[in-house]
């Protein structure tokens, strides 16, 4: 569990959970309760990856530079480790309100969220999508379901939580969402053209792995230069998005929007 | 996710669930509230079979008389079927207060108590312990962690769960939970013992897998009728654990006890 926590990574779902906390409440304080919902969010992330990584499903040897789970500790250890991170990932929802005066109905709220958004119609199933895809898809629609819910329903989590944790109006929920949704879609693109363009030591795992694989992505369906201009339109949606509802300091999660569009690993 | 929770099995956790609810509370209106719970701790029963029977695991063929997850959708759709049931698990907790007017308080306990127990010091840390194991222990203490986590703690929670529901207080907790703790070690001594004496037709799996795999267990330390023994007096010591404290209706449990200890599948 320990060694894929800490093998790095950009932290970037409990960097927005914390930036959509800050948003709503802009303070201190709200970053602080947050910490721990934040600690979660990558909890699930990095579960999502050892289990992806592992030879029934991506069979990936690295992963951020370093040899993936199973093979420092076998595939055995790493099913575990995956479900043991998953499984604290809830703990730390759930020790929130006594460590940090969280309200009890905020927590539960957000478990709920996670589950919807993790589980069977969130994550796992896109990531099931895509398992079942490499056996022949696959139409623009069917890519899009599969980065939706493969990566965009964990960093709609994460902005969705943030907000909860914050106290948002359901207006300002509902605009979290939607920012985190087109956000995550555009991150996902962004990947497909990273793998594709990108730069092996700066991603820390192979480029050209997709292809390899014969994987349908945005670029191989619509070519790189649409799949960017594809990126840039989401990334102004999500903007947009985050303007129809009033936060009282968004800016640090406009930034982080520009920083994932022009990220180069 | 559905063919394994379908493919039958005892309930035996969501029955003491419900028991130990209906114990603290004496009425019905227990097993209505405590229902979800109930759901939730046979699907994270369901998950850990499911990955346990993956190769990499125990890799066995056979569930409950039928092919296991693995040999019907692959290993892959197995992994993410295990994942999405233990994320759904928290759903129904999450859900429950909307539903039944469980206290949300009391659903947080719940949450916790569930990730304590069935995560990395639970559940998945006794799957752990028996996995390293195989490759050379072993000592009656540690056969004895493996088991007290593998399975007792899910059936500690089972019983932890149906008392908070229930409304227990702070003494039939404690009750409760050695009550199951004690069950659930007596549960798997009683299934080392049918996995060497029992019949694979009534238990829905082969017999003789623990000596076939050279696996260290009760009766391999200790010979069958010392470990039938031992079953006893666990028992005897849960159903003395459960006289600690009060309950309105603890009669169903007791006779739980008892099915349990003269269980032949």
């Amino acid at each position: 569990m320990q060694y894929s926590l800490q093998a790095g990574g950009k932290r970037l779902r409990p960097v927005l959970l914390l930036a959509a906390a800050g948003a709503v409440r802009g303070e201190e304080r709200a970053e602080e309760q947050a910490m721990p919902i934040a600690c979660a969010v990558e909890l699930i992330h990095t579960y999502s990856l050892v289990h992806d990584d592992l030879p029934a499903m991506d069979d990936d040897d690295y992963r951020r530079g370093k040899p993936t789970n199973h093979k420092v500790y076998g595939e055995a250890m790493a099913i575990l480790a995956g479900d043991a991170l998953l499984t604290h990932a809830f703990y730390c929802i759930s020790a929130a309100p006594a460590d940090t005066g969280l309200k009890p109905e905020i927590a539960l709220a957000i478990v709920k969220d996670l589950t919807a958004l993790a589980g069977a119609r969130g994550m796992v199933g896109g990531q099931a999508a895509d398992i079942l895809g490499e056996q022949g898809i696959t139409s623009l629609q069917e890519l899009e379901y599969i980065h939706l819910h493969k990566t965009g329903d964990l960093i709609a989590f994460a902005l969705l939580a943030g907000g909860r944790v914050g106290g948002a109006s359901v207006a300002q929920l509902d605009s979290l969402a939607e920012f985190g949704t087109k956000l995550g879609l555009a991150f996902q693109v962004q990947d497909d053209i990273l793998d594709l363009t990108g730069d092996a030591h700066k991603l820390g795992k192979k480029t050209g792995s997709d292809v390899a694989q014969g994987k349908v992505t945005y670029p191989y369906l619509l070519g790189v230069e649409e799949s960017r201009a594809l990126v840039e339109r989401l990334t102004s949606e999500a903007k947009a998005a985050l303007e129809s509802a009033k936060f009282k300091k968004p800016e640090y999660l406009l930034a982080l929007a520009d920083y994932m569009m022009q990220r180069d690993h």
